[in-house]
């Protein structure tokens, strides 16, 4: 490419970013708004659930996926009134598997502040869950007033195919890392990170869009098609970047996925790459479990067993008193679990064998393939739009998030 | 009533009694194999998130709900086909529900076994209660090609209501025990009970029922009347006999209320009697934490502090030992907690002011409410049928339930 065409194609992307940024900000706010709307505000009786099912719709976040569903919509020449509705059920849905999933991950960090069960205990944190999913379905019935019958049971049909997707997925993960399982190829992890990210973040989003705008079956088949591909390259950057972003910048613990023993496409490849010894010293260490709650700084809390021994060696604990601690079965609670040094030698070997340029060029690949069906089978039957724009940017901006 | 004439009663409540048991049997068969449909089972991805789906609604349990809804739809002269998936769906959405309230409530038995969470971790639990809630919209959706559109949207309606107030009605009694409420009345407790208990398990099971046999609105008034009162009696006799029962015929530890803290009729009443001396008791006591996971019948792991402080004066550890050892802050994680002493005190001081009693007399009140709304106002636009005495039979059960 000659340097002036290369400059001028350069300043588009950098217009399209900020187009990005502006159009994101722009339905946040819109989406927010309609939120509040869903979620009841008044009357004695279930303020305080109302007022914690705002807690993480609230919190500094991208709302990218009310977007992809607006501007999908806009760019198919849809109206924005027949899609808001939709749009922000998908945000409460999203905001919903998060609560859970932060409870199921034993996650400490959601979007700069702790996790909701953190701040008011697993059993508020799950009922405030329920209440989300429960409360999504009422808006999706008065969709019927706003877009008419059809489309609106067609959203119907796309959100329960949705639902269905991502717990199947989330499923599949929690399995692998509870028996411990190995056997899963680069295929099983793509096909499982479809079905956990790509159907509700990216291809239901871009699906309801297309069913508010009326879009027909073939224009919704590649939506689908570009969604899912987008959706795969987005979630194995997540995972590239939860070990290389600044906490502050990702808003998520450096490291989590080792701490939690998530599989992951840098993991199974680092696997791979590993010596017999390695691989058998990294699944030992992946079996530890996480340091139970307030323990991943508090080593000491982590193996009471051995500080009763040191007592014991330096004469402040007898052998007596050494059993009948022992008898208290703390171990059970406290036994041996994930340290730091464990997920610095998880590191060191993924630096080792190159894992992370290796998932990062899987992505790259991914994101590719979205840009491809983007332009040979989406773009074409959308308008030449700012919202169009706005999702080649979506495509760009996915391209380049983890370089 | 003539001896003669009492008799001939007796016989018919009898009668109905074995019909109940008998009528119970055959809609929990026909729910479970259609629920069997619902859940799929083939395939490698999903089947661990599908059996467990099926581990509660498969153990024994009464399936009052969707017998609720075959007898109210057929008394009302609609088809079994027209309530059949909807009310297995409403068996699943109850199970879904017991799985998270189980979680929420850190409960140990459910239906005569551990429950799920104990089973398979909380993270796991959690995802099967969503994927049972998430799976629930597809077949109200499928109703459509049934029971006509009309029918359908009401179902789902009545389904979004129901899921609504369920939610509620669990966030209101969650923030009581986690705020250590005491301005709870009588009436808050109905209206909580009303929410958490009569619309999902009375009120949406007979107006689902009601609606696929296309009964008009002053029916499904009278239906949800009707289901008001008979669910308020029935929880507050739950109640009465979590305090009486065996544990093996009510499959549910005893007193369980009493160690998770349970705002009841019978301890509301228990605290108005009570002189201020043992109001403040009982407050101290119900403001304990229930003992961690398996610590119920683990008196030792209580409280560690305390056997800390034994061994020091029992000369088993130093003064710098007791030091380190509470630097671990293991006090955090087993601090004082219920006791079983604790529990007993508090049936001691329920057995004092007789509010066992009290709360029974409450529940008569509104099952005999439940008659007569029964009688007054539903029972005429019934055919006179099998369902229409299962439906009584249901009455008097709830009646005499607790006696």
């Amino acid at each position: 490419m000659p340097h002036g065409r290369r400059l001028a194609a350069a300043a588009r992307s950098a217009a399209r970013t900020d187009l990005l940024d502006e159009y994101l900000g722009e339905c946040k706010e819109l989406v927010v708004q309609h939120i509040k709307t869903i979620i009841p505000s008044d009357g004695r009786y279930g303020t305080i659930l109302y007022r914690l099912m705002l807690d993480y719709p609230l919190r500094d976040a991208k709302g990218l996926r009310p977007m992809l569903s607006i501007a999908c919509c806009r760019a198919l020449r849809g109206k924005l009134e027949a899609v808001l509705r939709s749009a922000a059920v998908l945000e409460l849905y999203h905001n919903a598997f998060l609560i859970h999933d932060d409870v199921e991950d034993q996650s400490v960090m959601r979007r700069g502040r702790p996790t909701l069960h953190r701040l008011h205990g697993v059993p508020v944190a799950v009922n405030v869950g329920d209440a989300m999913l429960c409360l999504s379905l009422q808006p999706l019935l008065e969709n019927m007033s706003e877009i008419g019958l059809g489309p609106s049971l067609r959203i119907l049909q796309a959100v329960s195919r949705m639902t269905r997707e991502s717990v199947e997925g989330q499923a599949l993960e929690l399995d692998w890392v509870k028996r411990d399982a190995w056997d899963v190829t680069d295929d099983d992890y793509v096909r499982m990170v479809e079905q956990k990210t790509a159907w509700y973040s990216f291809i239901t989003p871009l699906v309801v869009g297309g069913i508010a705008a009326r879009a027909d079956n073939t224009c919704l088949d590649a939506l689908t098609e570009f969604g899912r591909s987008l959706g795969i390259a987005f979630q194995i950057q997540d995972d590239v970047l939860s070990l290389r972003g600044e906490p502050e910048a990702f808003g998520k613990e450096i490291g989590g996925d080792l701490w939690e023993g998530k599989r992951t496409l840098i993991l199974l490849h680092m696997m791979r790459c590993a010596s017999a010894a390695e691989r058998q010293e990294v699944e030992e260490i992946l079996a530890l479990p996480q340091p139970s709650r307030g323990g991943r700084n508090g080593a000491a809390r982590r193996d009471v067993g051995a500080v009763f021994k040191r007592l014991v060696n330096d004469g402040e604990l007898t052998a007596k008193g050494y059993r009948r601690l022992k008898r208290l079965n703390l171990d059970s609670i406290d036994g041996p679990a994930k340290t730091a040094a464990h997920v610095r030698r998880l590191f060191e070997l993924i630096n080792k064998y190159a894992s992370v340029q290796y998932a990062a060029a899987v992505a790259q690949r991914w994101a590719a393939s979205a840009q491809e069906v983007f332009d040979t089978k989406v773009a074409g039957s959308m308008a030449r739009s700012v919202h169009r724009d706005v999702l080649q940017a979506v495509v760009e901006y996915v391209h380049r998030r983890h370089r």
